[in-house]
């Protein structure tokens, strides 16, 4: 059994907040967030493949990776950190490429729970509430979830 | 008489609308938010000195600046351009130094108006409205209304 994410969209207002533990220690979570290799192997739904494009995780650096479903349909997502504080912080943007009318802002906190477990508290910032409801809409949760097994694994 | 702004706070959201035209085409506004140099002469409340620390209007690039009050009190902002496309959009987070936690997105989009008149829409994005509200209270407005009546004239 796999720990369980924590979606909550308040009503009415433009954040998603995601919290999944881990068991795994912070450093080890934090790793797989910082080194595109890894990131390639998590990120996103089961089945999607992913092509890093770039990802430089400091500030001001770039991201950039494009996300295959098994149909051949291709979705890019980019973005830019704000800030990076190893084991502890990422502030990045983020666009699906999509709708580019629409970056988002993100956060991702990383706390040490001892005992070789970990927790990564994600807070998203949307430019609108429609914009918010229209990333769960298009199966945002899904996503989450499966990618974070696959974090699991890569853990392991 | 200057043009008036028009800056809208939703009750209850965490964003920001400030609406402001100018007697002047689109590309010399622009060319006032990239040119460092021009940024330092009109950014912020009458009466504080802005030294430009670092901005680089591009993708990726950062920016920063410390604003210095007469009381010699110092306030410093930084943050990272997610998109700029000359005279027509920059996209950019925004951190002020003292309250790390809460670092917003703003969006300016610029428009010409024809007969050589433009405008400046910003949208921005806090993470809380808490945080919204917080900006508002410490007299965002003075800042922004001086700041673009200091626009004016660097334009004229």
């Amino acid at each position: 059994m796999s720990n369980p994410v924590t979606i909550t969209a308040p009503e009415g207002l433009p954040f998603i907040e995601i919290v999944r533990d881990f068991d795994a220690p912070v450093d080890a979570v934090y790793r797989a967030y910082a080194d595109p290799e890894l990131v390639r192997q998590w990120v996103g739904p089961n089945g999607y493949e992913t092509t890093v494009d770039t990802y430089r995780l400091e500030t001001g650096g770039r991201w950039r990776y494009i996300q295959r479903n098994p149909a051949g349909d291709e979705f890019a997502f980019n973005g830019v950190f704000h800030r990076a504080v190893p084991n502890q912080e990422i502030v990045q943007t983020f666009e699906w490429e999509g709708l580019p009318e629409f970056v988002s802002i993100e956060t991702m906190r990383f706390t040490s729970l001892g005992d070789g477990r970990s927790r990564v508290t994600g807070w998203s910032v949307f430019p609108s509430v429609e914009s918010r409801d229209g990333m769960i809409d298009n199966g945002m949760e899904h996503g989450v979830v499966e990618g974070y097994e696959r974090l699991d694994a890569l853990l392991r």
